[in-house]
């Protein structure tokens, strides 16, 4: 339960009660003004009061929105007699807005979770882990993948969806509503606003605005934490391990969010070694290798893709991104070609190897490869459902 | 339930069976088609024939849906021993159409069960009231944020939506389908429909076909109900009153059909005082000042938002529509920039007063006014899920 | 049970249990793709191993998918002790692709199945048969109308619904998805596709590749197999009977898939008499016609609607549809305008004959036939939510 497992319990005789009787509601809203703005204080008030247990134990979250950026949004909080997190295993997590705000711990015990709603996914004639909870996938520009993961997400637990597509409405030029005014009416809605934009920052700004939990599902260029999870996630199950890795990354390095995330959470691990693949006009940025570099993280470029393939464990597979080269049509045609999974790869490819991709392809791993069992991308597209089951039930009802 | 609080409730022995054989379904129809030409008898049958928890009772309304304007489509009806609404506080609400068709009574009766609603909104873990019913919403354009709000309404109570936006494409040019055929195949796939539309008196003509409740979700520049109920309700939330409020209706009150409805409303009450603060171009139309002439309310044209604000228990800010204005784009900007509502109004307002806008805004109320106590209007959209909550019992399983 | 329904049934010990360890799963992929590419074994596993009452039992189904047209993808399969399908009325069915893989006695089993759906709809208060249960509308071009009359069914049965609209948005340009990709990424995430699409074949290509069940809402101008059994349905449910009787199909003959459908499925029935009316430029084309005449049923193309009304049971009307005719209005017009079903044709239709109609439609159906009790396209659209029913039941939990 969320009251559990957050950093200080306190109970409050009567303190709950107050801020739900039909009297006080300015009163309520006056505290959490006051709350946002000192920055200290979150609020005297759990996230999700409407099924709280017992109304007179709250909590007092010691968190700060606004002090720097690794961290914040989630950290590992202690609990009554269970003093290390790597112990204890609980942590409030309140948000899911970057790849930099998990740990390695965290992601194990994410991982932990997503490993339990495979079963519950296998098994159960539906659970009802998440019923009477209403998620809002308030999606400013379509992402049909991406939001039907979710809300199968929340269905397979037993929670409810409110879906719009077209949330761009909102601020449509004739009514210019500001994202925060957006959120503070979705949030009187549902119980958690999965959100996908178009502006990098979209995501953050929404979470220091909202007092439910919003999940991140892409903002522009910026992040897509999800993907990053279950990107790392697959790989742990495919291979069994994620210390001492070597991992591939191929194809477009310079703009694909996905890899560039993985990168960045890979250096995580131990013994962790990193060939980029690339056309030469999409190769991997420096600020990705110089951040490698410091963790300690073995990396190298390389034009050979079948010399890499006979070395990896995982191959991650991208696509190349058309609109990424505006005119210069003959430049992508170049780049598209240039490094093709296909029936030679596998050959060289060790046999407890992986090939994944985020999807969608296109011609960039041919359709030979798929019914080879090492083709591990629709198992990936799948995990990225246990993922998001998994934070659903960690921001909705705790561990 | 539904039967008990009809105007008149006869037992029929074995009339209702009839009506569910297999081979009679012609008959139904015929008897059904003639019920709508003479107009007298609703229906022999009642409106929810799945639910119906003894089927050899039923009822006979008496409501003639084509006999004018004023009270048609909600009548204060009477039950056994229960001579006087006043009293016994039963109606039969059939449909929502139009803010007219509610009396001071009515509106109390529905605010009480909205009263409910939030407890169960905070308290409950998913409440399962409206458990098996279906609502449809028919949206000809889009209207996100009342769309979520119906259909958080309907989740929260544990009701399933069928969810369209794009419901034009029912009546597409190539198609051309009336509004009357397409509510009668809608009405089969659901319990109750709520409905969006372009064009003003769409709802009507909709609630004329249905044999399930309807609900106007706005129809064109006619009605939008819900949102006055919403509005009257958050003034009583509020301020604790109704009777001998003074209220200053502030901005766009040409066309903002929510300042009409609301000025409507508060007609049914005592004492009230209503000032209307506007740009020259879109000044409160004078149907309305005579109506509220006609009713006794006394209220008073101003100019200066400051001296309103200073006496007002409601200051009503609404967003000046650029749409409205074609190409005379100097006249919007007049007009947007004359009355904003500040922190400089904030130190003229009484403590106890509130600031209530329908949103979206946009710079009408700037946002350093967010913080006060006595900004409403986030609890006022909120106020839109109890109300739509109750709308929603009252119409699918009664008192 | 799906597992008591199968051809064969075999108990394997500990089969199950390892394509389920988490371990496995490239062992599980490389088996599925094994299967696919012999394509004389399904599969090993049961296809909604999700909810299997008993891991250790599983079924061997000896389906062939590419082994030809006519039923193939819906077989009558005896069970143990059960020789023949018209005694035990058990089959399996896999998909729903189109009309031509029913036969007479499956088309009636389904038939009963919908019967009971009648039932569930009108009198239980939330029927709660396919909990748990999640199916993704997958459509490729709007159909409002038939997306909600497929929610609609999936939820009067307390299953759930994943939404798209936009799915072209997984093929976008920019994208280039195969639909194969897209069926294997959206299976991961719900238990049966419901599939509309703009490509004639595409609902028989998302089957060989999914391993959960597809239905085609409608395949561009190929098929549309649910219209097709709500059409046979309201028949039988209408006059009583299939055997014997006489059919007028009136309009737009030539393009309209569901007057080609029906009268392919009506040929399966004795004794049927079919008049073609329509108008020279949209007449049958003779590939239906030779099919009737190899099948022996009796068909007669007849200019005069009022002759054929006062003989038939059914008279079919059709849209006359404007996109048919490009830049030949005038033609259109003529056609349009020479069937009309009025009150001249109720006067000589028989006392128990219906007309039909698919919907939408414009004025080939005045508004006056509306009220007379033989106008039963209302209740044929209702129908089509009693044939999803149970076509949904049937694909997910069998008999």
């Amino acid at each position: 339960m969320a009251v559990s497992s957050s950093l200080v319990t306190y109970a409050f005789q009567g303190g709950m009660s107050l801020s739900k009787t039909k009297t006080c509601s300015k009163d309520f809203m006056s505290y959490s003004s006051l709350c946002k703005q000192s920055g200290c204080l979150k609020s005297l008030y759990p996230r999700h009061p409407r099924f709280l247990p017992n109304e007179k134990v709250t909590k007092l979250e010691l968190t700060n929105r606004s002090s720097g950026k690794t961290g914040i949004l989630c950290q590992a909080l202690e609990i009554e007699n269970a003093p290390s997190f790597s112990v204890g295993k609980k942590f409030q997590l309140d948000d899911v807005i970057e790849a930099q705000q998990f740990d390695r711990d965290i992601l194990n015990a994410i991982f932990e979770v997503a490993l339990d709603m495979e079963k519950i996914e296998k098994n159960s004639p539906g659970s009802q882990i998440l019923k009477g909870y209403l998620m809002a996938t308030l999606f400013y520009e379509p992402s049909t993948r991406t939001r039907l993961s979710f809300e199968s997400a929340m269905k397979r637990l037993g929670g409810e969806v409110l879906t719009t597509e077209n949330a761009r409405e909102f601020s449509s030029a004739a009514k210019g509503e500001t994202l925060e005014d957006t959120i503070r009416t979705v949030e009187g809605y549902s119980d958690i606003i999965v959100m996908r934009h178009f502006e990098s920052g979209a995501a953050k700004r929404a979470a220091a605005t909202a007092d439910i939990p919003i999940i991140n599902a892409g903002d522009g260029p910026g992040q897509h934490p999800t993907q990053a999870l279950l990107d790392v996630y697959t790989i742990e199950r495919e291979i069994g391990k994620l210390d001492g890795i070597t991992v591939g990354l191929v194809g477009d390095l310079a703009n694909g969010r996905t890899v560039r995330s993985l990168a960045y959470l890979l250096a995580k691990y131990k013994d962790v070694k990193i060939y980029f693949v690339s056309p030469d006009v999409v190769k991997m940025k420096d600020d990705i290798k110089d951040y490698l570099t410091s963790k300690g993280i073995e990396w190298q470029e390389s034009a050979d893709l079948m010399e890499v393939a006979s070395k990896c464990d995982v191959v991650y597979q991208t696509r190349i991104q058309r609109e990424r080269f505006g005119e210069k049509i003959d430049l992508y045609e170049e780049a598209r070609g240039k490094y093709i999974v296909d029936g030679r790869v596998l050959e060289v490819l060790q046999k407890h190897a992986v090939v994944m991709h985020p999807l969608p392809r296109l011609d960039e791993i041919t359709v030979d490869v798929d019914a080879d069992p090492r083709a591990a991308y629709f198992r990936q597209a799948k995990n990225g459902l246990y993922i998001r089951m998994a934070l659903l039930k960690l921001l909705l009802v705790g561990w």
